[in-house]
C-alpha cells in the first residue's frame, strides 16, 4: 500500500493515522511488561482475552470500576509529563474494588487526544504499565482516539476500568459493620485525585506559583508540581492480607469528594461516622489551601480527603492483631474514630484551638 | 449539612456538586432497565458487582473492549441530540467482542463534560440503557467527571467498556481459516464510528450544510444529522446463534477503519482478502463523501465501512447453512469475496465502469 497515498485526504482532515501507529507501537512493551498468567491475548486484537483462576473460588463473582483522573490532567499538562497520572488512574481503579473485597485481575485505558504526541503517548502508558505490574494487575487492552477539534493539542483524556475477582462469600458490603465499631484510617499520598479545580485555583490562580515554583508554608518541601503531582497510592499492598478476615467489617475509598460523603456509604443508615481529628496529621497542603482558599473545614472535609485515602471499619476486639498487620505490611494506619448509633453522616470532633 | 454553605468555595470553581447529583439520579431508573440476572449490586457502589453463570462453561474467558465514539460527538453537539451516541457505543463494544466469540455480560460507561447538564445526561444514558437492553448486557455502573476547563461547555467525551464471556473452546480466534474461505458481509447502518473527521469536513464545511439541511444526492433521503448519526449497528442478534458453529472461522468487526486495516486481522499471515466490489450495493453516503471529498477509492475502503459493518469468514461448505441461518435472523448477509493464498492484505476487485 502507498504511504503517501493512504494518508492524503485523511491527513488534511487533521487525523493522522501513522502518528497513531508509531504510539500504539511504543507502548506494546509497556503492555506486555504487565501480562500475568490469565492473559490469553496479544494486543491489537478486538476484545483482550483473560483466563481467571477460578479453582479456589466458591462463588465467583466480577467487581468492576470505571474512573478518570479528573483535572489532575490539566495539572500534568503543565508540568509537560504525563508519567504519573497513569499511576493515579490505575491505583484509584484498584482501591475502588478492593474496597468491596476483590483483587484485580486487569485493567483497560482510554486516551483521547487531539493530537496523539507519542512521547506523552508513552508517558501516561508508562504510568499504567508501571501500576498495573505493582499491582498485580494484566493491561489488557485499551483505545487510543485522536480527535482534533474535540480536544486541543496538548491535552489528554484518560479514562480506566478495572476488573477485579472476589468469591461471593468473602466480599464486603458493609452489612457487619455495627455501633461501636473501630475506624481505623490509612494515610493518602496528597489530593490523589480529589478536589483539583480548587486546588488549581488556590495554587496557580490566587498565589500565582508557577509549577516549578517552592510550595510556600505551611506545605512546604515540594515544587508546586510535585506536590500535586504525587501519585493517588494504591492500598491493595496493605489490605490485601486482611481480606476475608472476619474483624473487617467495611472498606471506604476516600476519592470523589471527602470523608463527608464517602464513609456513609459503607455505613448502615442508622449509624453515623465520629470522626476525631487530630488523631492524625493533616499534610500542609490541605492547611495551606484551607488558609489560601477561605474554606471552611467542613468545606474542606467534604471535598478533600485531607490526609485519609482508606478507612477501614473494623470489630475493635480485633484491633491490635489487625493493626499489627497492617504495621507488618509497612502500613502507618491510626485509629481516628469509631461508628456510633445516629442519624446518617459523619460527626468531627475538632481539637479546641481550632 | 447545609446546601448552601457546602457548595460556595468548591462551587467559585467550577464544579458544581449538587448538578452531578441531580444527573446521578435521573439515570438511576434508566441503569435500573438493563438490570440482568448477573448483576448484585445498586448504582452507586464503589464497584460494580456480577455474578457470571459458569454451569455450562468448561473454561470461562473474560472478553474485555474499551472504545469511544470519536468525532461522531460532535455531531451530536451540533444536532443539540445525544440520545444515539450511547447506542453507537454500546454496539460498538459488543462487536470488539462478538468477533472473539464472546456474548456481552456488562457494560461500564464514563462520562467527561465541562459542565454535566441534566438533559445531555440523561440522553447520553437513555441511548446506553437502550442498547444494553438490546444487547441483553447490563449497565453496572459508570463514571461521570465534571471537568471544568478541560471540556468546553457543551462538549461531551463518552468512553464504554464491556465484558463478555466466551468458553474457551469455542472463542473465535482466525486460526482455522484458510484459503477458500468465503467472506460473508453483513450491512452497516451508515458511517458507525468512523471517519468523521474527514465526513465532517466534507459534510459542514466543503457542503456548507446544517445539521437539518437535506442530504444531496447521490446521498439524499434524510438530513445531515440522520445521516451522520444513524446509530452504529448492533451484529449480536444475527451473529449470536452461529456462535460455536464449526463453518464459522472468524468474525472481523469493520470499525476504527475500513475492510483493507481491519480483514487482515483476523487473517493468517499468509493469506489475503480477495473483494469483489459491485456485491454489494454501497450506500449512497460513501459515494457523495467520494465525490466531494476528492477521495480515491483506495483511500475510502481503508477509511470507511463502505456499507460493511461485519465480515464472517465460513467455511463454503456451510455456507448454504449459515446464509439461510443469517436470513432467518433477519440479517440481509451477502457473500463478497474469498480468502487466497497471498501477501497479507486486502484486493478488491473493482467494477469495469469505475
Amino acid at each position: 500500500m502507498d504511504t503517501e497515498k493512504k494518508k492524503s485526504a485523511y491527513a488534511a482532515a487533521g487525523v493522522d493515522i501513522d502518528a497513531q501507529d508509531e504510539a500504539l507501537d511504543q507502548v506494546k512493551q509497556l503492555v506486555h511488561s504487565t501480562r500475568t498468567a490469565g492473559v490469553l491475548s496479544e494486543m491489537g486484537s478486538f476484545g483482550g482475552l483473560f483466563r481467571p483462576e477460578l479453582k479456589d473460588i466458591a462463588e465467583p463473582i466480577l467487581v468492576a470500576s470505571a474512573d478518570g483522573v479528573g483535572t489532575k490532567l490539566m495539572v500534568a499538562r503543565m508540568a509537560g509529563d504525563f508519567s504519573s497520572v497513569g499511576r493515579d488512574l490505575v491505583n484509584h481503579c484498584v482501591n475502588d474494588i478492593l474496597v468491596q473485597g476483590a483483587v484485580p485481575l486487569f485493567f483497560m485505558d482510554y486516551v483521547g487526544a487531539g493530537v496523539l504526541e507519542p512521547t506523552a503517548v508513552v508517558q501516561l502508558v508508562e504510568g499504567l504499565a508501571a501500576a498495573c505490574r505493582e499491582n498485580g494487575c494484566a493491561l489488557l487492552g485499551g483505545e487510543t482516539a485522536e480527535m482534533p477539534g474535540f480536544y486541543d493539542k496538548g491535552d489528554y483524556e484518560l479514562v480506566g476500568f478495572v476488573v477485579g475477582l472476589a468469591d461471593r462469600g468473602k466480599l464486603i458490603d458493609g452489612s457487619r459493620v455495627e455501633a461501636g465499631d473501630l475506624l481505623v484510617g490509612l494515610p493518602s499520598t496528597g489530593l490523589h485525585t480529589n478536589g483539583y479545580s480548587l486546588a488549581r485555583r488556590v495554587v496557580f490562580d490566587q498565589l500565582g506559583l508557577a509549577i516549578e515554583d517552592p510550595m510556600p508554608a505551611p506545605a512546604a518541601g515540594r515544587t508546586a508540581g510535585e506536590e500535586l503531582l504525587a501519585p493517588h497510592r494504591s492500598y491493595l499492598p496493605s489490605v490485601r492480607s486482611l481480606l476475608g478476615h472476619p474483624g473487617l467489617h467495611a472498606l471506604a475509598h476516600i476519592t470523589g469528594g471527602g470523608l463527608t460523603d464517602n464513609l456513609p456509604r459503607v455505613l448502615p443508615g442508622d449509624t453515623r461516622a465520629e470522626i476525631k481529628v487530630g488523631s492524625w496529621e493533616i499534610p500542609g497542603i490541605f492547611h495551606l489551601l484551607q488558609e489560601q482558599g477561605g474554606v471552611s473545614t467542613e468545606e474542606m472535609f467534604r471535598v478533600f480527603n485531607m490526609g485519609v485515602g482508606m478507612v477501614l471499619v473494623i470489630d475493635p476486639t480485633t484491633a491490635g492483631e489487625i493493626l499489627r498487620q497492617l504495621r507488618e505490611a509497612g502500613e502507618k494506619a491510626f485509629p481516628m474514630g469509631t461508628v456510633q448509633k445516629g442519624a446518617a453522616g459523619v460527626v468531627y470532633d475538632l481539637p479546641a484551638e481550632q
